[in-house]
């Protein structure tokens, strides 16, 4: 059975795994991988749905795609999987433009291609409100899964974190985002080639922060049976999240910490993995690699401020 | 580029494949197919939408898992695949009771343990309501396609139509459904086994008639260039058919022919595939295997009665 951090969403997993016993293997986790020879194909499904994901107001059709798309695509890369291709399902509602299929289609045919892959099926329907189910296809030699990290591994984080919540919620509140926080909302770029690259230097657990890093980290925690210290003050701030934060009252550090939609990857790397070769991933793949942790014995996850420990919830979908 | 028969679902297709260019691949087939190995990994999603391909008054949270699960493995069957497993995206309303995942997922873990294979992942969200996208992944040595039906051929049909479309129509009158019609529309039976068996008995060509026979049969013509010549007397009339035409005042045959949500495969064989050779497959399998029509130069589905041309519409999903 999956080990799971906490939450209503996973509390469901929990059950269904229980219901369906033998006739279900490796819920709950980034992908579902299936041995192929000598290597993994690795495999994930994502749902978004207007007026939970998005809303038809705030993003073209393209971007609903692109964003639809690389959502699936980032838990390819948490795995260290490349791409092969995508299946997607859409619905969209008789009033829609007649080209909206094609213009979801394409987007997620970008996202796709970015990527390293091909749409390679899909299913059209009318329904209420646009639905996009993508399915996404890869292959991996050397999966790193979310177990894995030991005492002593630190916990190193791609990107910045925060902009896509940045983004979202001044899209909710009817402002202008920042450009750089609605381009990360709308346009997040899936972290394959970092994912790979992880992986090829060590990477002993992953996982990708889409549910923010403060849930995403509990579940790599529960995954690995370790605790992992995170000191709020090393998180790298997206552009335009400092504002965003202090507009709602709100620590800069704790508002990317809770922030969900930000596609970083996650990764328990020896402490033999040095600043240097952080230094390497940064000029190899144009975005930084921030060390944000420690492994430790113990379970769940310690976020601190000074030293001092701070508790905030994460981002749950199925809550929201 | 795929050849697909007339209707406004597949023009939706055209378009798509027309944008995406080198970013897709296969589109419109009844499963996309990765080479692998000495063999190919077959693809393909579906999503069921409440409102539009069931309401929740009508089946069980179980049965609309099932019917989900059964309609995407339905297109492995129709390649001649074995499944592997699914993965499902399925978003519950808040409304719906607390067990509403799970008792969708069941459905989907029991369709899918029947056709041989388990449930490989998922994901859970809320939405305004039901829906289930489920993506099917299979194997098969040597896929059969739409294409490779050649003149001389004979067409053949497993299990009986129109029982679905019975089942279907009652539910929308507000009746009760003949209990087998019921059935059929709730509880389809992917065929599988049939699918396998017909591939390695020397199907050259098959689809499952999910949207209609007619509909179907239109792009397993265009997909091979022939045309197929199917008399409608020999369509084998499900339980309840015939008496749910009658009262709409339908041939019960055209009834049969037009009607969806039926998962039976046609299959052209060659010429020398006999009736004895269809005696085994029903003993083997315990349905029937029924020549229902021929395969011709030229291009289209000629139907016909009492050798009449008779011209009929297919089920379109994206038109309803």
């Amino acid at each position: 059975v999956t080990r799971l951090g906490p939450g209503p969403e996973f509390d469901r997993i929990r059950a269904i795994e229980a219901r369906l016993g033998e006739r279900a293997s490796g819920l709950g986790d980034d992908c579902a991988l299936l041995p192929l020879g000598t290597e993994y194909l690795a495999l994930s499904t994502d749902m978004s749905l207007e007026g939970v994901h998005f809303r038809t107001e705030w993003l073209s059709l393209e971007e609903i795609g692109w964003r639809a798309a690389a959502g699936a695509l980032s838990d390819l890369a948490a795995v260290g999987a490349e791409t092969v291709g995508v299946l997607a399902a859409l619905s969209t509602p008789a009033a829609a433009p007649p080209d909206a299929t094609v213009a979801l289609m394409e987007g997620i045919g970008r996202a796709t291609a970015a990527a390293g892959g091909t749409v390679l099926g899909g299913d059209l329907a009318r329904g209420a409100a646009v639905t996009v189910a993508v399915t996404v296809i890869g292959r991996v030699a050397r999966p790193v899964r979310r177990a894995g990290a030991v005492p002593g591994d630190r916990l190193w984080l791609t990107g910045k974190l925060g902009g896509a919540r940045a983004g979202l919620l001044a899209l909710e509140a009817g402002h202008q985002p920042d450009p750089a926080a609605r381009e990360a909302f709308a346009h997040p770029v899936p972290r394959i080639e970092a994912g790979k690259w992880l992986a090829a230097h060590g990477a002993r657990a992953m996982i990708d922060v889409s549910d923010g890093l403060a849930g995403d980290a509990a579940h790599l925690a529960a995954a690995s049976g370790v605790s992992l210290a995170i000191p709020l003050e090393r998180i790298p701030l997206g552009a335009g999240v400092a504002d965003a934060a202090r507009r709602r009252g709100e620590d800069p550090a704790e508002f990317a910490a809770r922030g969900g939609e930000d596609y970083e990857l996650l990764a328990a790397l020896p402490a033999g993995f040095t600043t240097a070769l952080a230094g390497e991933f940064e000029r190899a793949l144009g975005i930084p690699l921030t060390l944000v942790g420690e492994v430790q014995a113990g379970a769940g996850v310690a976020l601190s401020r000074g030293g001092t420990s701070v508790t905030l919830t994460g981002f749950d979908h199925f809550a929201c």
